[in-house]
């Protein structure tokens, strides 16, 4: 290998170029980025519009002086590669400085060209108050135009990660938010009712939340933008924010004839090469396989891309390193709250063949009789044959991170829900609970797989009929505060072996209480009498999210 | 089973109570704990010492009526069972408040005595300002004493966890503290460099910390206490906090002949049955075996107390549930930091015949450019036949829990270093980097084990002779700043490139940055133009450390 050219220097470009030079100190290597900058930290451009971030500075992290002294690495901003010639093994280049073009030769090329935001086909969209964000000069205009109009309305569009973040961007700068979602939930890797309760919190914050509403039109008025939606109604707005996801740019690799994948993502094999031996593409370009399913997928994530990266320069100097599949680990910061997921999500799971079920987990972040300690919801899928863990979802404000990040690992060892029974995690007071959470997640499937308990779903509480009966065992207080199920029966736990005969022999028990525990205590009561229970997973925190 | 007994109340006795219920019905279940208190939250102790947890009621978390009206368990409190007759299968119990005696039959027997402080042979400890800390007595005995005599400076003797824990909870109350510990360092299940560390912090906050420094004798005096310490310097004090450590209370084990194994425990199987086929025991009391090295140990934490409490149920009532091993997960505050650990430390590995390796890393606690990161400081053992991980210790403000919890799932599923790399943890710039330390880790890890580094330790660099160079490729304003290590040689990294003709190319090159990222680029530079090199893991940082 003599000579390395890389396309796109943000994430999986820059990651490769630096490992490159740390293989191989002969090797000319020459990085083309179109933009005017290299190796920022496109992560944090919402937080720096909102100024949490206060100095723009912090986004860059590398320059092209700081790539040449430290990776002696050609760095060229503003230079666009226009098309790759794979036979000749070289590349066209314009200079978008100058308008020149030039030809460079490779030895292997890397393709690291990214995803670009969709911008749907809806009539009006491109107006001078219409942004996406996906750069530093998409981040300078957004801002430069928030400090010339301050608007006091914004709408953002898209309830994907960076949609949330922009909404949250906006709400910290006092400026009133509409969110835009086709769907009916923000943050799709997570299934509905773990939304739901994300939906209540940004309702709460005050953002105009709109679900199931998309974009018809626009229009630019003298005040602004009046946006059409496909509801029929209308809305008036300062700013647009186009954000409803990325896709993958292959102009180049689709011109060069590699191989693309019909989700429109370049195909790589697992060493990252692409249908070209010579040539190599990383990141969000690319399609993946998913871990536990084995489909296609996109993952337009950092993590991926930076590994990625890595493991294409160990493979271009020689070595044999692969990319091991995705398992999708994501979190979002949406206010107060952190919301995560690894693995598979319930409505991915549906589409399987792979037999599953669900537990709802409502706990503490550490030990409840320690300051600060703050509710996680949880939601854990498991495979019903085997007990293995194939998915989690967390939503909470402290220790979401590092529960899903267990479970992430739980997923990549193929560990099961007998295993996370047994997990020992760090304990004290002011980090966790003697039986965490995630150990209580563990018990809870590994009853209902042993069939130790009997659990059932909101699903079949409102699908009940005249055979079985409700029971709510939660105390008088909390029904007056929190509501109940219409048609349920309370008797409260502490007093249920004493009236037992209160509850009908020949009808089935679904019994439930404020989050399952109870319930679950109530269950093997009720079932050592002889009655025929299930106990509703989650409680009626899960049922209220449900059926929100 | 008609009818099961537990001797004490707390952690795994209480847990085991509950799960015998909810396991049957009809079983006649009575819990005796001699003390005032069943499942009182003993870890929180010391937080209510310092006011952290306001209200003391906050520490009981149940009753022996709550356990009677959830679980109908006959709690017996003040009533300590004083022998066992295994072969007639009943208990002589004597009523602590009435001193009656009686005998209760029993079908099965749990044992969940705990451990109890260790009180040396030291002349004139026992004094009326002289305590330790295992319950609510304790506890509200010190607060008593506290408020009484109002103590301008307190002793703790023990740098473990209850040790550091009323160090913290004193210095809370504005007293001053002398930490005694009569090792090199506190904390012993971290090895000497990341304690090193805490003791920094430790001193930072204006403690007297005297390790290598035992009790040897207390006087009482007018005015308080004298110590005379093992380094023939004396002391003065007004309260002493003895928390050198537990021992496994077996009195009634022994008594009844059941086996106790040499570390002092009671010898359990991996159902938690003892020497007698119906008798159980966990907790405290009981010797368990290590994960990874099979041997016996002892393991006074909450988690698997707790654990084998439920395992013991199970197994009572027909089940077959089996304890894991232990890994020793722990974690402490102290102060502003958290340290923790999971599985082997390099201590205890070099008594082993494991072929070992570690690695340095110091990181931030999420993306650097994201306010509120924190340095964390994590050392990783690793096998270095198999790379399986054996071992971690992290130290830092934020986000120690979650590295260690994930280090201790990948222990407990035989990941190996490799698989680090490929880990996918949520990245989120408030809680994360896209390559986070964990996968820096393992790319560290990986290099070493694949030759692509060759990494030397504290020990080589002050080892080193002439036949080697010591090169620090810091920034000279760093060295300012921070100090370097007496003979090395400074170019910064930038510059290396253009200097090579600086260093001789007939001596191995150690190089060192400051936290060992930088020594890496420079490794691969300087091997790759034909240089023999080591690189310093974890850098002058660590360096620091191990030399403190």
């Amino acid at each position: 290998m003599k000579k390395l050219l890389i396309i796109g220097g943000v994430a999986g470009g820059a990651s490769a170029a630096a490992r490159a030079r740390r293989l191989n100190e002969e090797a000319e290597i020459i990085m083309f980025e179109r933009g005017e900058f290299v190796s920022f930290a496109n992560c944090g451009l919402p937080y720096h519009i909102s100024g949490e971030i206060p100095e723009r500075s912090a986004l860059i992290l590398q320059t092209p002086a700081s790539f040449k002294s430290r990776f002696n690495v050609d760095v060229r901003v503003q230079q666009e590669v226009i098309a790759i010639d794979k036979v000749a093994k070289t590349l066209l280049v314009k200079n978008l400085i100058t308008g020149e073009q030039y030809s460079e030769s490779y030895d292997a090329l890397l393709l690291s060209p990214g995803a670009a935001p969709i911008t749907p086909p809806i009539p009006g969209l491109n107006t001078p108050l219409t942004f996406s964000l996906r750069n530093i000069p998409d981040m300078d205009r957004i801002l430069a135009s928030v400090k010339q109009s301050r608007p006091r309305h914004v709408t953002v569009v898209g309830g994907g990660f960076i949609g949330l973040e922009m909404m949250e961007s906006f709400h910290a700068l006092n400026i009133e938010v509409t969110l835009l979602e086709l769907s009916n939930q923000v943050m799709a890797p997570v299934d509905i009712e773990m939304a739901n309760m994300l939906h209540s919190e940004i309702l709460a914050k005050g953002i105009d939340l709109r679900l199931n509403t998309g974009l018809a039109s626009v229009e630019q008025t003298s005040s602004g933008l009046s946006l059409f939606l496909s509801n029929g109604e209308s809305l008036d707005t300062e700013l647009l924010i186009c954000a409803i996801g990325v896709k993958p740019e292959t102009r180049l690799a689709v011109d060069a004839g590699l191989v693309i994948g019909e989700l429109g993502g370049i195909i790589v094999d697992e060493m990252m090469r692409t249908s070209d031996a010579d040539i190599y593409a990383v990141g969000d370009a690319v399609e993946e396989f998913d871990l536990l399913t084995g489909e296609k997928c996109l993952v337009p994530l950092a993590g991926p891309a930076n590994r990625q990266g890595r493991i294409a320069a160990n493979n271009i100097f020689g070595g044999s390193a692969s990319y091991k599949k995705t398992q999708g680990t994501a979190i979002c910061r949406v206010f107060d709250l952190a919301i995560a997921s690894t693995g598979l999500s319930e409505k991915r799971l549906a589409k399987t063949e792979i037999p599953f079920d669900k537990v709802y987990l409502h706990g503490a972040s550490h030990a409840s009789y320690f300051p600060g300690a703050h509710p996680i919801s949880l939601k854990l899928l498991f495979n019903t044959d085997n007990g293995k863990i194939l998915g989690a979802q967390a939503l909470g404000r402290d220790g979401v991170d590092k529960r899903i990040d267990v479970l992430a690992v739980a997923i990549r060892a193929g560990l099961t829900v007998y295993d996370l029974q047994e997990m020992e995690l760090t304990y004290a007071p002011p980090y966790g609970s003697a039986k965490d959470l995630l150990n209580q997640a563990g018990f809870v499937a590994t009853n209902s797989l042993k069939g130790e308990t009997c659990l059932c779903h909101s699903a079949d509480i409102d699908a009940r009929d005249d055979s079985q009966v409700l029971l709510d065992v939660r105390n008088p207080g909390e029904l007056l505060k929190a509501g109940s199920i219409a048609g349920a029966i309370n008797i409260p736990l502490d007093q249920l072996r004493e009236r037992l005969n209160e509850l009908p022999r020949d009808r089935e028990v679904l019994v439930f209480c404020q989050v399952g525990l109870r319930g679950h205590v109530a269950y093997r009561m009720l079932v050592n009498h002889g009655f025929k229970v299930r106990n509703l997973s989650g409680g009626f925190k899960t049922y209220q999210a449900v059926t929100a």
